[in-house]
């Protein structure tokens, strides 16, 4: 396996990318700037790729980002709030980008191909799938099958997603495993100075240390507000 | 039907855009700069757009055509000549911009789904097959489902291929009932002054004028070439 891991600087996508390395498969890291408020997660996926010592691709997808409606994507005239609370409510669907994982996908697969990877590795997770369409099996499964159709004579390249039916504590455990630097990752929506401890985002990652009995060293500006809303 | 249309400026995409239009359908249109050669194809797609009145999105995915290999995207450590000659021949594979349509074809869903259209119109055609595995039936069958399950629950969104089955003489003699103005789309991958009448889509499109049996407007540098290639 010759992987290429999609990697936005959260939690999930950097202890992918430690695990890929640790089982020497890592060819190269690419992320994607698509407008989003939290765009600072950027440098810690730049951070990661550094540290595991390979290529990071930045895409510039902000004027993409720009057409699509979202809260995680502003525009001039389109400023959502990002919401509070868990993940698991309707406001938290303000928070899709549409088509977003398959745009991002689409591209990683081009760059797979053209660095002779054979793999596209993704950290999607069970606890995604309730609120992101695609994010889930159904999706990822036949988003594989049409890749091999699409690059059919050109490439071969699977898919990899080990978190696919996990959910974030799973990946919390599967971090300190592979001796992750948790404090080095970045999943707040709000993308200010801290997480801020109230977006779906962080509340699932502060809940996700929890139940996996690991010591958070997250900074949140409100360390407990997801005991309120889970 | 409410649909955008991806159009390069081609002679098919125009062509479908005219038709689309003429059914009173037509929503928006979208266009790409990929870093090709030839991107004066835009300025056609534009003066297209403005023809027919509608919205015209141009996209810029020039960072990401320069991180996928391909003789239609010269970057500074690979400069591969355009080959002449017709496209069914193996030298044409140097013109396969890796997922290049599966790109496309997911940032036209995402946009679509923003603009509230309800189909994504797209003109590839039986000619394409040969040589673009992203031009198949089989492909863009599987692409179509899989957009199905992306979007689920954010949008229906339906994909239009009718020049899937025909030729391009089949789309000459469309255009032709649609009073598409010929002379005002642009095909060659050179993107010089003129058609240069040698490249695959220039021997491509002179081809299927002579077999529509309809006059063909374009001036080419090398007019007779095809001949000797067909």
């Amino acid at each position: 396996m010759k992987a290429l891991v999609v990697c936005s600087g959260g939690l999930d996508s950097v202890t992918l990318a430690y695990k890929v390395a640790n089982e020497g498969t890592l060819v190269s890291m690419l992320s994607f700037n698509y407008g989003q408020r939290h765009v600072k997660e950027l440098d810690f996926a730049r951070q990661c790729a550094d540290q595991l010592g390979v290529k990071h691709t930045v895409i510039d997808l902000s004027q993409v980002g720009a057409n699509l409606t979202s809260a995680l994507t502003p525009t001039s005239d389109d400023n959502r709030e990002i919401p509070d609370g868990h993940y698991a409510e309707s406001s938290m669907q303000a928070t899709v980008v549409p088509n977003r994982n398959a745009i991002m996908m689409t591209i990683a697969y081009g760059l797979a191909a053209s660095q002779q990877a054979d793999t596209v590795a993704m950290a999607v997770h069970g606890g995604d799938h309730f609120i992101y369409a695609d994010c889930r099996p159904a999706f990822m499964e036949s988003f594989a099958s049409m890749q091999k159709l699409a690059l059919e004579g050109v490439a071969d390249i699977s898919l990899y997603t080990p978190f696919l039916h996990q959910n974030k504590a799973d990946i919390v455990r599967e971090g300190s495993k592979q001796q992750v630097p948790f404090a080095e990752t970045w999943s707040c929506y709000k993308g200010l100075d801290q997480h801020c401890g109230r977006c779906g985002t962080c509340v699932e990652r502060r809940e996700a240390f929890h139940l996996a009995n690991t010591p958070d060293p997250t900074l949140y500006e409100d360390a407990d507000f997801w005991l309120s809303v889970t």
